[in-house]
């Protein structure tokens, strides 16, 4: 059987989200799974020294243009959501706690938390708004509240997050295939090399 | 007449280098033609607060593999040289100084200049450097230097690299098509897209 992909990014990345509306479609394509791994951007720059996009004097501005046309290049419904950038640690603490029972479904929820921030809008940091998106999928709201608050996945979404770093993620998207690592959304196209042809 | 297409450039910039390759072929197919425009990073940095890549904690060794992989995936000759990054004012200011006299002729001095460093692996900071690859194009060795310590040459490119800022240039390659920033040699699928149809 072939290793998974891994794929690390954070909820609040309009790169990430470009991604995760594709890259499950390219694994598919060459019979291949993907692990879906959220991290918190904000702990990965406190090692990288980066900063939040809209932060950064020129490169900012062109990133808020870009987002908008990259998502229209790629034919992705995308709208710039205010509050941005978000604090992410609530949609990704409940999107490792679905990932301990039901990997497929966690899936399922983190698609529709990216599409409830840049499509819908709706500021996922707050966790009523995260609730209501895993609601809609049928979850129990109890059950994620409880998840939410819950110390053992607060510790297991850190250690996951570790765990990236000691990796060499530093971006989101991410993407590590058979130990190969691709920044950026704009690498999928050495990434479907990559598995097609196994290296160059 | 079409307006010219705008190529921002450091020439310690493996991702400018690559650009450098494609940028006439992608222009020519559209009926369309480049300005080359050697940019210093070092001072553009200034206003960003960015850094070389190599200088990034997990981002720096990652481009250094991206650099290669990068230049394969594209099919285009590239050995990382050293020393790396290069201060550019020496290769800047020979390309400004004949642009005034022959923008063609700039043009093969630029990728010359590009192919000497991260090909051959020549130090082009060095005047020297800079001076034989401009002599190998049949240039005038005394006038090349004369150029390199001429101080109007010097505000020349001072004043270029201003003017860059204020389009917003904050990085290299960087391409302006009709108004339309592109940041990265992995937006070229995106300029030719929008040379194609004119936006989308």
């Amino acid at each position: 059987m072939k290793s998974l992909i891994d794929f690390y990014f954070d909820f609040s990345s309009p790169y990430g989200y470009l991604a995760s509306t594709r890259i499950d479609a390219l694994a598919e394509r060459y019979e291949r799974e993907v692990a879906w791994h959220p991290i918190l951007l904000g702990v990965v720059f406190k090692t990288t020294g980066g900063m939040p996009l809209p932060s950064i004097p020129l490169k900012g501005q062109y990133a808020l243009h870009d987002f908008l046309r990259s998502a229209k290049f790629h034919g992705v419904e995308f709208s710039l959501p205010s509050p941005f950038p978000i604090a992410t640690q609530t949609p990704a603490r409940a999107t490792v706690w679905l990932q301990d029972s039901d990997a497929a479904r966690a899936k399922d929820l983190a698609k529709a938390l990216f599409h409830a921030y840049f499509v819908a809008g709706s500021d996922i940091s707050q966790p009523d708004n995260t609730v209501a998106v895993a609601t809609r999928l049928g979850l129990d709201a109890d059950a994620v509240r409880a998840a939410l608050a819950d110390p053992a996945i607060k510790d297991k979404l850190k250690a996951e997050n570790e765990l990236a770093l000691e990796r060499g993620v530093f971006g989101s998207p991410f993407v590590v295939v058979d130990g190969e690592p691709f920044w950026g959304v704009d690498r999928f196209d050495q990434i479907e090399k990559w598995l097609a042809t196994g290296g160059w």
